[in-house]
C-alpha cells in the first residue's frame, strides 16, 4: 500500500457516481433482501430517509480508502497524522464551499444538528429573544429554553409561507425591549418536506436587526444550500441525514457569537494554554478559532465522510438529482392521492414546493399498525409516530387522530386507537423508482385488501403477531 | 446479500482474531508505506496510539459487515430500523459486560472521553466539591470549573501511588463543609503511562463519603478495567484510542445523577413528549433511560465499533495483550536507558507499573525538531508538546526543558530553544515487535549522530526544510 493515496482515490472514484442521467446515487444496501411473514424475501425499500440515510457508495469507499491512514488530528508529528489533519482541515474546506459561506464564516464540526443548535443555544449572548415557530422538530425547538438569560417566543404555524414571513416580521417589530434576537428557522420540514421562505425570513429577520439560523437537516440532503446567497447567519445539518452516517454534523456561520462564547466543552484541543493559578484554580487560554468548540479528539472519518458526501452530491449534479426527487415526490403523490382515506399532512397546501418527505394519515387505521404492515408484507421501511416534531404533528393532525384503529386490528378497522400519530415515508438521491412504486402499490392493497397478517403491540410498537 | 447477516459475521470472525501467542492484533495500516527525507518508504511505525489507535482489524470488519444494514435507530418500522435499534442496544449491554458494569448502572454513549466527562460535570449536584490532582490531562481536569454551583479543588502532583491516596484523603477529611463531593482520577497517565491506585483511591473517596468518576481513557485500550470490583462510581473512555475511532465514547456508571441532571442536549430522542404550554413556552417531558442524555439520532456505527472493539479485546484475551505490552514497555524503556542524554519522565519511579505509554526529553533536543526526525528520516510517528495535560509536563520537565535545542539547529545542538517540550512514544495492541525496535535505534542513531536533514519552523512546528 503506497503513501498518501485518499486524494487520487476520491479523484478517480468521480467517474462511478457520474451515473446515467435520472438513475439514484449508488448506496448501500441497495441489495440487501429482508424476509416477508408471508414468506420469502425481497430486497428492502429505505423509505426512512427523513431520520437516516443509507451511505452513499462514494462516502463508504472513500472512508474505506483513508481508514488505513487514520492517525491523530492536530497532535501527532507522524506522517499519517499529518496526513490526517491535512484531510480534516481540508474537509471543513470542503463543507465550506458546499454551503456558499462567506469567506468569515466559521465550519465547525459537531455530532449532529442537534448538537450544533444546542452549541449555538450555548453562545447565543444573554438577554438575546429567540423566536421559533411551533412547526419546528425538537433539535431546533427546545434547545433555547434552557438559557435562563434568553426569553424565547414560539409562534403560531403559518399555513403559508407568506403568513410565516408575516408573523415572524409582527413578532419581532412587537419584542420589548427591541434588543438582540435570534430567528430559528427549518429550511424543509421533517414532517411535511415543505420548503419554508428562507430568503424571506433572513430578510425579515434582518431588517428587524435580528439574526437568523437555518435547520438544513432536511434542506441539506434534498437541495442546494447557499448562504451567502440565502443570507442566513448560520446554518446546521447532519452527516447521516446526509449519506454520510459516521457521527459528525456541522454548525457553520458567523464567527462573532462563536469566538466570544464559552467553549462548548472543556478539554484538550479546544485549549490553547494551561496553567496553574498560584491560590488554586487553572488559567485557561481557549483557541478562538473551529477548535474552540471542538475539544476531544475530532472525529476525523466522520468529518471526511461530509466532505466526501458534499463533493458526491455537487459532482452528481444537485439540479439534477433535485429533478429526479421531483419526480419521486409526485408519483408518491398521485399514488397516495388514489386511494381513498389516506390524508396527505400539509401546512402550506398542495402546490408549496417540497423535497422528498411525506406524512399522512389513513382513516380507520393505526399508523403504527400500518406501518409494521408495510415492513412485514412488503419490505418497506417508513417511519410511524410524531416525528421528534410534537406540536407540528398534533396540530396537523387536528381531530383525524381520533379515527386512528387499533394495532391488534387484523384488517385495520376503525376503532378508537390508542396512538395519535402519523406515517412518514421519505426518499432521496439513492432511491430507485422500484421503491416508490412499491410503496404506493402497497398502500392501496393494504387499504382495499387489509393486512394479510395479524399483529400485536409489543413495547409500545406494533409487531407481528 | 441475506438478511440479518451481522451476527453470523461478528461471531464467525473470531477465529481471525485469535493470533499465534504474543502475536499483535491486526489493525488497518500495518501495511502502509511512507516517504523518507532520506529517499525511499518504508512501512509506517504508528506510534502515537495515546492520541488514537489504528482501528481494529476486526472492528473495521464488524463495521464494514453491518454498514449495508445501517438504519435510524429507535425510530423506523421497517427492517433495518429494528436491526440498527437491536445493535444499538446490545452494543450497551456488550460495553457495559466488557466494563464490568453493575446491574443498575447506565451506559450512556458520548463522541469521547472529553465529552462524558463534561457530560458529567453538567449533571453533578449543585454545591458539590470536586477533587482532582493537577496531574489530569485536560479532559479531565478543566470540565469541573464551568459549573459555578461546584467548587474544584486542585490537588498537588504525588510522587508515590501511595501520597495520592494520602493527600486525598486528607483533603477530603479537611473540606468545608462536610458536603457532598466528587473526585476524578485517570486511571493510566496520558504522558508517563503510570497506573493510578484507583481501587485504593475509590476506597478513600467512599469513606469519605465521596464518589469518584475513572478516566479510563488510557486504560481501558491497555487493560482490563472492572467498576465493579475497582469500586468505581463511574468510567469514561473513549473509542478512537480503543482501536474503534468512529466518533463514539462511553460515560457508564450510576444512573441517580445521571437521571436527576437536565439532559445533556435538547432535542429529539431524549424527549418523551414535549406539548405547546397554553400562554406560551413548551412542556418537555424526558426519558430517564441513558436516551435522556442522547439527544440526536444516535452514530450506531460508533458504537458498534466500540463494541466490536470491547469483544476483540476480550476474545483475544486481554491477560495476553497486557503481558505482551509489558514486553514492548521494557524493550522501549532497557533502550532508551542506553541513549546518553535521554531522561524518561516519571511520577511514581522506575518500578511503578504502567502502559505503553512513555514521554522522555532528549538533552540538547527541541522536541519538537526530535519528532520531527523520527518522522522524515524513520518514518515513525510519536508525539511532541504538552500533550494535553500541560501543568503535569510543565511539573515533570522542571528545568530539563530550559536546555532544549532550537528546531533549526541542524544537528540537534544544544542551545536556548523556544518550546519548552517533551516526546512522547505510545503503543498497544497492534504494534509489532518491529515498530519499537525501530524507534528504540532510532533515538540511538539520532543522539548519537544527529539529524540527517535540515528542519525549520512553519506554523509552529518543525518540519523538514
Amino acid at each position: 500500500m503506497s503513501a498518501c493515496p485518499v486524494a487520487a482515490t476520491a479523484a478517480t472514484d468521480t467517474a462511478t457516481i457520474e451515473a446515467p442521467a435520472d438513475a439514484p446515487l449508488p448506496v448501500l444496501g441497495h441489495d440487501v433482501r429482508v424476509p416477508l411473514v408471508t414468506g420469502g424475501e425481497v430486497p428492502y425499500a429505505a423509505l426512512d430517509y427523513a431520520a437516516s440515510a443509507p451511505a452513499l457508495r462514494r462516502v463508504w469507499d472513500d472512508v474505506a480508502a483513508y481508514a488505513p491512514y487514520y492517525g491523530s488530528v492536530h497532535r501527532g508529528a507522524g506522517y499519517l497524522s499529518q496526513l490526517s489533519t491535512d484531510l480534516f482541515e481540508s474537509s471543513r474546506a470542503d463543507v465550506a464551499a458546499f454551503l456558499g459561506c462567506r469567506p468569515t464564516d466559521q465550519v465547525v464540526f459537531t455530532r449532529s444538528t442537534t448538537d450544533s443548535l444546542n452549541l449555538l443555544a450555548a453562545v447565543v449572548p444573554a438577554g438575546t429573544r429567540v423566536f421559533v415557530f411551533e412547526t419546528e422538530h425538537h433539535a431546533s425547538l427546545l434547545p433555547w429554553e434552557r438559557r435562563e438569560d434568553v426569553d424565547v417566543t414560539y409562534l403560531d404555524a403559518p399555513r403559508t409561507p407568506g403568513q410565516a414571513v408575516r408573523t415572524l416580521e409582527e413578532a419581532l417589530a412587537a419584542r420589548e425591549p427591541y434588543g438582540p434576537a435570534l430567528v430559528c428557522v427549518t429550511g424543509a420540514s421533517n414532517v411535511t418536506g415543505e420548503l419554508w421562505p428562507v430568503r424571506e425570513l433572513a430578510a425579515a429577520a434582518h431588517a428587524h436587526g435580528a439574526r437568523i439560523v437555518l435547520d438544513a437537516a432536511q434542506l441539506a440532503p434534498h437541495h442546494p444550500v447557499d448562504v451567502a446567497e440565502l443570507d442566513v447567519d448560520w446554518v446546521a445539518f447532519s452527516g447521516h441525514k446526509l449519506y454520510a452516517p459516521f457521527g459528525a454534523g456541522v454548525l457553520a456561520g458567523r464567527a462573532d457569537w462563536l469566538q466570544a462564547g464559552e467553549p462548548y466543552l472543556a478539554g484538550g484541543g479546544a485549549s490553547r494554554k494551561v496553567a496553574r493559578r498560584d491560590g488554586g484554580g487553572v488559567d485557561v487560554e481557549w483557541h478562538d478559532t473551529a477548535a474552540r468548540h471542538e475539544a476531544g479528539s475530532p472525529n476525523v472519518i466522520g468529518v471526511y465522510a461530509i466532505a466526501a458526501a458534499c463533493k458526491a452530491l455537487t459532482e452528481a449534479g444537485f439540479e439534477r438529482l433535485v429533478a429526479r426527487e421531483q419526480r419521486l415526490v409526485e408519483t408518491v403523490r398521485a399514488g397516495l392521492a388514489e386511494v381513498p382515506g389516506v390524508k396527505v399532512l400539509s401546512l402550506f397546501g398542495d402546490d408549496a414546493p417540497r423535497v422528498g418527505v411525506i406524512s399522512f394519515v389513513v382513516e380507520g387505521w393505526n399508523s403504527s399498525h400500518f406501518a409494521a404492515a408495510l415492513s412485514a408484507e412488503y419490505g418497506i421501511g417508513v417511519r410511524d409516530g410524531l416525528f421528534c416534531a410534537h406540536p407540528l404533528v398534533r396540530t396537523l393532525l387536528g381531530d383525524d387522530s381520533r379515527e386512528a384503529g387499533e394495532c391488534g386490528a387484523p384488517d385495520g378497522a376503525a376503532g378508537e386507537g390508542p396512538q395519535l400519530n402519523a406515517l412518514r415515508v421519505s426518499f432521496g438521491a439513492g432511491t430507485p423508482d422500484e421503491h416508490v412504486e412499491r410503496f404506493v402499490t402497497a398502500v392501496g392493497e393494504l387499504v382495499r385488501d387489509g393486512a394479510r397478517w395479524s399483529y400485536r403491540t409489543e413495547g409500545g410498537r406494533c409487531v407481528p403477531a
